[in-house]
């Protein structure tokens, strides 16, 4: 596999090879595996990599972020949308599709640089006729309403005919290959033909009556003239077909072209829906295929000029690490700050596409170090659903913002109360009641962000008044037991949801700790320097001094719960009293196996986690511990975690290279980064692992490279790479400068400035302008 | 392949093997075939044999006859309608499905006596379940509006969840294979869940807005009790999706049963359609699939008493005679006087389900013999649409009345003006324009009906207005040549379309000569038989003598081109002067080569034919020409004919049994019985061949077992078979009288009357009461 292959089509567009990810066979099998992998999206909508023609196994989902629908589900979830990416080619009747013809070559490639998905394949039909289809697929970022397809098509040993059939497919349902949890999340409002050549279809929500339109055109071309013939628009139910056909010949390459464009009623009322799309199409065909595709090109060059990472001496590390930032940033969205990232991106449907605390935690750093507009935009998610939260706290008869455990559009709770087993049973399923530590990582995610960016202006008029509801809810949250004189959270899950509930778990208590002190503390420095911010946040949440006097009180009387006379701090109250199994072996991809014990026992019983969580304390408080602490319970838990959620590796690798253990740090991050690339968890079917590709980031970055934050908030790097690592060069941006930062095989950071004002940092423990 | 294969269920059901059509193998490029052979219809509907699960290739038709709609296509044609077919079962989320699974026993089996499709098949999804399904489909006759699927499912080798899917499928179009023609003739008006349990689709044609309604609900039983569990209606655009799931235990077999009813607006109002339907499914559950069956099969046990052929010494002949016979009694109608035969009957969407001449000189005689209320219905269907034969006359500057080549439901003329070439070129198409012995076809038709008959309500009341109108077209039709003083059909095709237009055609103008000539006739005995019937006629054709003198003239002098000296007849004027080429070569299926001289020259430059045409003439006029006149155009036409249409192989082995060329005969019988289970035609695909069916049946009946009406209409039998049959039995209603006729292995008949009064008959040239 590589560009050499392709014609000169592709091969001049193709990057290099450490910006390819191949796919050089086709199984069928392996169809929503790829999918996953090679989903393009642009912040504004995501479309799952399925083949034009179709196949037999396919999730052929199109996800607009912030268009979602309840109906019969249990939540309202991202609904899938009609589709555009159909193109069929038919000669005498004859599908030349993948799973139709005898393959004689084929190759998928996704080129991250260029963020498109480029495709060669040469098939046999039944009458012995040769094709050599080659194909360029993106979805524009310079202007996110556009998208296309371009294939070139060869007949090799034949002239004729070729009938096109270019489709939006409105026919798609979630959960498709489902069938007790198949469900049709919108109804037809229009299947139309546009005024000038064209398909258009409009869907609706079926809660919101939300319209979402999809138009496309299709050209052929040869030697520059436009070809189609007997152009006809067919509607099909729910199915919009433009038909055209081509007359071929043997050996000469012909191009066909499709046009295409998205517009919510978010953008657009609907009734603009069809001209609107209409218009940007026209748009579209105007400017070309080719300019289009440059312009989307270079908006992902400047991208990647910030994003990229560069390791040397680990080339397919590296590419795996590029393809976990591929899909991270891609998803995020600079222009719209009411929607976030869910737990997939926008690339499958599991989790609805919610947002969940992962976004804070685990790609919110990303994000502000890099992106630091989208993580803006993150963040004001989070302020416009404030009010949201506010119900849902009130709902659960508690004070403040309470944040929904999986947000959606509307910042109700998501996560649903019921779940309907494989049998068709429903149980009652706890999370939402429980797990309420993501209120702790909104929280945390402000203090992190604005640490980063500098935003005093969102922290004042929003993030303080986020904080301050947040603060009220654990206060609110709390019981004072009056034995022991301290305050507990009882009956609540922590990170790991093997132990569920549980009472104290040390995260959250810590967590909620944290949240009241530190609001505290900012909201004596608001009040100093900007008395006015100060008076309309008083306003807006009513807060009182006896209210923050309270506050004071449970923050310090807050219960940590701990081994007594050890550094050992315990997951939660009573966990070191469960059975002490630990984990002895490893398999052959070094990766902890189950225990016996947990044949006879639940894990709830046992001290194995599901996944980091006193750990992941350490990881973000790690400045309020000391290093013996901080290396001890490493140690302890590890030996104790089985990594059940995507989640965990990385902050695993981060914090044990923190502490030293490097050749697991190592392992953790190969883990993560291939979790979906080698389909580790067996899942990536249903999108990829969001949290994991903003956890393969921070391995790096905070890990071998050792970027931190001092307490007073200086910036500050000391590498600690694997040997087999000569060179780390990537950039940050860092109270208004841009830096690029290397490291060489000895450790040895250098930091140079390329824009901004000098700053100052500790390189390497010294402390330097840059 | 035998019925002992199955396990008691079927096997018990299933008849003796000369019922029985096997597909004994899967092979995808196979299914359309099978899904003609395999359809089933019950005289208002029509399905074809496609899998329950839902195939890759597939043409999963469902027709009623008599719902046209025309939309884009360039002729009202059939449309397809919802298709109930659909079953899925999953294990696991894996479709058990013949294409998704590995296939440990396949086999299929039409029971013609039952009317009914059975299937076994043993199937292994991916992880090694094994899971057997036998199954049995039918359409019922006893009552139009039910029909049914049950599955015997049982897990050989696990225990587990099987769900289940039942499907109504809005989104089927015609042509659904073919990109440049598809079209969908039908939009949605209802996807709605059943009162009970249930879904239900309403769609309405796009034209007519005639609404059809389809109701469905599935069942699981094991040992007599109802066990689906977690039953829900979903509604997927226009796909309506009864789910439900059943717990098996490995080796235990449950039931699952799919009652089904359809509706139109012609049989019930729109509004009440669902619940007619919601009704009618009640009632089928009430009734049980069972009872329904056995009435459904009691029915057909009464229509095989009076239409079953046995042959004795040539099994595999007989059953594929049964074939034939089976698809067209099936598809005839007696309770429906507004719908006729189509071309492919109710099977395939070739010819969009039109009524040609086919019908009156093709199947009438086989209805008019054994179904005399379906033959009646057929010429009430001509009745009802005289008036807009008298408008076609009209439109095209006839007088009269004149049949459109082409009939669907309104009687306009639906043979296309212009077709659509596979290269996406129009062009126009003459066959309307000057193929017209269709109007001949009727009036013959009626003739020879009443012939067989005696309904001489129906000739008087109906069938001499419309013989009336058509002699009125043919006068109107002919040129008077004064020069030659003789008439003339100029600009005219006759059934041999490869010869398109000629002047005077024989076959068309000996046609008009009879009509006028009958018509003739008629009035005169109508006159004295039935004043009253008379002054009706003449009230409602306002004929004058003046009119019918000069039908006399015409019918005198008509010009019926013959080679002079010689008792050859000409196919049409000039066709002697055409190159005299013949056919020299035979295939290995003793099938004549088309002749070399055909690669340099059109057909239309030379004598070859496309059908029998002189020798239909023959055929159908035989009592007017002598046996030497007979015996030397057969032959000189037999070495002239390619057989390029279906319509020709039967009609050559009635008249070549005639003239004593009986090897011939047989291996032309042998051709019609086989033409579609061997699909020898290549294009089974498309559907069964309508008057195929019914040339078979002619060849037997007219042919082998000389069959025929003496010039005084008195019943002649005078066997000629094979030397391989050793006896031949078939049963015909005459003159009130149900005849059972035997012939033996010495071509002596026997005739016993099994009802009805004693009829006169000459058996083997010896006139006998019986």
């Amino acid at each position: 596999m590589s560009r050499e292959m392709f014609s000169g089509n592709l091969r001049n567009r193709l990057h290099s090879d450490e910006w390819l990810i191949w796919q050089d066979q086709y199984e069928a099998k392996e169809n929503l595996k790829y999918e996953s992998l090679f989903a393009l999206s642009n912040g504004y909508l995501g479309i799952r990599g399925s083949h034009e023609e179709g196949t037999k196994i396919t999730l052929p989902y199109l996800y607009i972020n912030g268009v979602f629908d309840k109906s019969e589900t249990f939540m309202r979830e991202l609904s899938t949308l009609p589709n555009w990416l159909g193109i069929r080619l038919y000669v005498e009747k004859e599908l030349i599709g993948i799973e139709d013809c005898e393959i004689l070559e084929f190759s998928r490639v996704l080129d991250m640089k260029g963020a498109f998905l480029g495709k060669r394949v040469r098939l046999k039909d039944s009458k012995g006729r040769e094709t050599l289809i080659e194909g360029i697929r993106f979805v524009s970022r310079n202007n996110v309403h556009r998208m296309g397809i371009r294939l070139y098509v060869t007949p090799l040993n034949y002239s004729g005919i070729i009938e096109v059939e270019s489709i939006i497919d409105g026919t798609i349902i979630n959960f498709y290959d489902a069938p007790r949890f198949k469900v049709k999340h919108t109804y037809m409002t229009a299947n139309e033909k546009l005024a000038a050549d064209g398909c258009y279809v409009e869907v609706a929500t079926r809660e919101n009556h939300l319209h979402v339109g999809c138009g496309c055109r299709i050209e052929a071309y040869a030697d520059g003239k436009q070809i189609l013939g007997n152009r006809m628009i067919s509607r099909f139910g729910e199915q919009s077909v433009e038909f055209g056909d081509i007359h071929v010949e043997e050996g000469k390459e012909v191009e066909i072209v499709k046009y295409v464009s998205m517009y919510t009623e978010r953008e657009c009322p609907a009734y603009a829906l069809h001209t609107t799309i209409e218009k940007e199409i026209e748009g579209f065909v105007e400017t070309g295929f080719d300019q289009e595709l440059k312009a989307h090109e270079d908006v992902y060059k400047n991208m990647w000029e910030n994003a990229d990472i560069q390791i040397t001496g680990d080339d397919e590390l590296n590419r795996a690490v590029r393809f976990n930032i591929f899909h991270l940033m891609s998803t995020g969205n600079e222009h719209d700050d009411h929607v976030n990232v869910g737990a997939k991106l926008l690339t499958g449907e599991e989790y609805g596409g919610h947002a969940f605390w992962d976004t804070e935690l685990f790609m919110l750093p990303f994000f502000s170090w890099v992106f630091p507009k989208t993580a803006q935009n993150l963040e004001n998610y989070r302020y416009h659903l404030l009010d949201a939260a506010r119900a849902n706290a009130h709902k659960n008869g508690y004070k403040g913002a309470q944040y929904p455990w999986e947000s959606a559009d509307d910042g109700t709770e998501q996560c649903p109360d019921w779940t309907i087993e494989p049998d068709g049973t429903c149980y009652r399923c706890y999370v939402a009641v429980y797990e309420h530590h993501v209120t702790a990582a909104v929280a945390y995610g402000i203090y992190n962000y604005v640490k980063i960016t500098q935003d005093m202006d969102f922290l004042y008029s929003k993030g303080a008044e986020i904080l301050t509801e947040t603060a009220r809810f654990w206060a609110s949250r709390c019981e004072y037991n009056k034995e022991q004189d301290r305050y507990e959270i009882n009956q609540v899950t922590g990170p790991d949801e093997w132990h569920e509930p549980v009472n104290n778990n040390l995260y959250t208590n810590y967590l909620a700790r944290w949240n009241l002190g530190y609001v505290l503390s900012l909201l004596a420095s608001i009040k100093k320097e900007n008395q006015e911010a100060y008076d309309i946040l008083i306003e807006k949440t009513g807060l009182t001094e006896a209210e923050t006097a309270h506050w004071k009180e449970v923050q310090e009387k807050m219960y940590l719960p701990r081994k007594e006379g050890t550094r050992l701090l315990e997951q939660f109250e009573g966990y070191f009293e469960l059975d002490n199994v630990t984990i002895e072996k490893y398999d052959e991809n070094d990766w902890p196996v189950r225990p016996d014990a947990l044949k006879t026992k639940r894990a709830r019983e046992t001290q194995i986690n599901k996944q980091a969580d006193v750990v992941m304390l350490l990881h973000l408080m790690g400045n309020e511990f000391d290093e013996e602490t901080i290396k001890e319970n490493y140690a302890y838990y590890e030996k104790r975690t089985l990594h059940g959620s995507s989640l965990s590796p990385s902050i695993f690798s981060v914090m044990g290279l923190k502490v030293g253990d490097d050749s697991k740090a190592y392992r953790y991050l190969r883990r993560a980064a291939f979790i979906d690339l080698l389909n580790m968890q067996g899942n990536t079917r249903e999108g990829i692992h969001a949290a994991n590709t903003g956890g393969v980031w921070q391995t790096i970055v905070f890990g071998f490279a050792g970027v931190a934050q001092r307490e007073d908030g200086m910036l500050k790097v000391h590498p600690n790479m694997p040997k087999e690592w000569q060179g780390l060069t990537f950039r940050l941006h860092y109270r208004g400068a841009w830096l690029e930062i290397t490291a060489d095989g000895s450790n040895q950071a250098k930091v140079i400035r390329l824009a901004g004002e000098p700053v100052e940092a500790e390189i390497n423990g010294k402390v330097t302008t840059i």
